[in-house]
């Protein structure tokens, strides 16, 4: 399932949910009705949610919960994650996305690039309307720097041998862990929790979000039967070195390295190659390791968070998506 | 001229802009070096810098001038112009902005929509650290949304015969007067003016854009001499149909319309003709008037806003975009 019908066992956040899908509806008002009709096919596809999850769970820390702006904060993240959505689409030129065709494809880059661009603004345009903390704008933006940062590091060092696992690790807590970051702080600060617990929220979403990254690296060596047609080793193939390869080229810099030499776009066999040359050093399991490190310390940030049924909740998010069942 | 020194008989404005230069330089901070370095050749190859000029004007509309504001505005709204030129650069597979090779002609696409991406947050970066006023924000926010279902409109209608000169300027009132707006309601609003001035100002703003969109359309059929090397009819090659060309359209409709009709891209000789067509008809005249229209309800509503000197500049600066001097 890769709807966020996952979420069916929990009545309130699916119910929360649906209004975060109709916020972001309302919000996507186009007098051309042909760009809106284009636009709506892509924010109304949604997957599971899990960004605007961590917005309405974390908007529960402080006593001034506020369901309506919970809402709303949840559907800007939402939204911020769409607009890099269809960007990345773009820049990986991919087909679809939870099998639909992707904008890009039905109509082209150029109208995908300002779609993107037009999302980012909605993302901008809620924030602004429902918060009174400035200071959370600004978080939100810089946020939104480090995670476009982290990319255009992931671009720049596409095809290079990996350095080292914390270079890794700078680009992954750009990349994705910001926006899981930013998430709890959101729903944290929107509910009044204090400082201290709002630093707290912060920490949680980012090790939830490193830990969400090295189990997305993981599948792209395992392969993701859940994603059927999602290709083996896909991120590989595309230059981008995930931590299971780094692991085996600590292991064998000159067997793997000599891989990774190979003209672009490796071969089939090359891939194969690495694909063994992983499997032997261990690489998935040292990935593996530490993915659970992370969940651990965000286990353990979520401990010391004011009580309230959120935080079983969360509890068994955190650990279903190390379990890969999220 | 190119550059922003075109204004260095006013040494107050040059003064200024070379500190939003600064303060936009300042706000670029990437540890990847290399990142930040290719960054900051885009911005720091400025134009004339209109849009922060409008910012640093308008801002003693009111009586609480801060210059430190003043700049972060301006900065804020330039930085959000350039935003949106590295995207258009990458739209239109422009080689060179002002003599620079563009970034996705240096780096390649997938860069440069993820740099156009980092350009919009910092813009609202510093519209977050710098206002105190959350509704700016959600007003800047929204004009974004403006200027992308303007752009969307121009892609959606490329290459389709020119409805009316209403539906021209529903989609310039967007994809262009919209910053223009925007800067001076900013100006404004921070300077501490009455809600009908800033009213004014964004209304002055975008009459001033509207002026400015038009002759640039006008510039674009007779060719502009400053930009040497912009192909004549460039906009209408690429399927942009300017006003000019819309009113030679409405006036002989079945000639320009088979013109029109014929394949793309348009030959030399279909341009040709379609140049001829404008010509016969009247269209760059007929224009230009307009442009003369807007020009004149920017300058009755500026002389409706509060005494100052900044009045005297922006007269002057009005009257020579509409000479085509700036």
């Amino acid at each position: 399932m890769t709807s966020y019908q996952i979420w069916q066992n929990d009545k309130t956040l699916i119910n929360d949910l649906q209004d975060v899908e109709a916020m972001i509806d309302q919000h996507i008002r186009i007098k051309n009705k042909h760009i809106e009709a284009q636009i709506k096919k892509v924010t109304n596809n949604h997957g599971k949610m899990l960004r605007p999850v961590f917005v309405l769970l974390t908007s529960q820390i402080g006593n001034q919960y506020n369901r309506e702006k919970a809402i709303a904060f949840a559907a800007a993240l939402e939204t911020l994650h769409m607009a890099t959505l269809v960007h990345d689409d773009v820049i990986d030129q991919a087909d679809t996305r939870r099998q639909i065709s992707t904008l890009h494809t039905v109509k082209d880059n150029r109208y995908a690039i300002y779609a993107g661009d037009y999302l980012f603004s909605i993302c901008f345009n809620m924030l602004s309307k429902y918060t009174e903390e400035l200071n959370l704008l600004n978080y939100n933006a810089r946020s939104m720097e480090k995670v476009l940062i982290g990319e255009l590091d992931q671009l720049e060092s596409r095809f290079t041998p990996p350095k080292s696992v914390k270079s890794y690790l700078s680009r992954i807590s750009g990349k994705t862990a910001q926006l899981f970051a930013v998430s709890c702080y959101t729903g944290a600060t929107e509910s009044g929790a204090s400082l201290r617990d709002r630093q707290r929220a912060y920490n949680m979403g980012k090790y939830i979000g490193m830990a969400f990254q090295i189990i997305d690296d993981i599948l792209d060596v395992e392969g993701d039967e859940k994603n059927v047609g999602k290709p083996v080793m896909a991120d590989i193939r595309q230059g981008i070195y995930t931590l299971p390869l780094i692991y085996s080229y600590q292991q064998q810099p000159e067997t793997v390295g000599a891989l990774l030499d190979k003209a672009t776009p490796f071969s089939d066999d090359t891939i194969a190659q690495l694909k063994s040359a992983i499997d032997k050093t261990g690489g998935v399991l040292a990935a593996q390791k530490l993915a659970t490190r992370y969940t651990k310390k965000a286990l353990i940030v979520l401990n010391k968070l004011p009580d309230g049924d959120y935080k079983t909740t969360l509890k068994h998010i955190i650990t279903d998506m190390l379990a890969r069942t999220l």
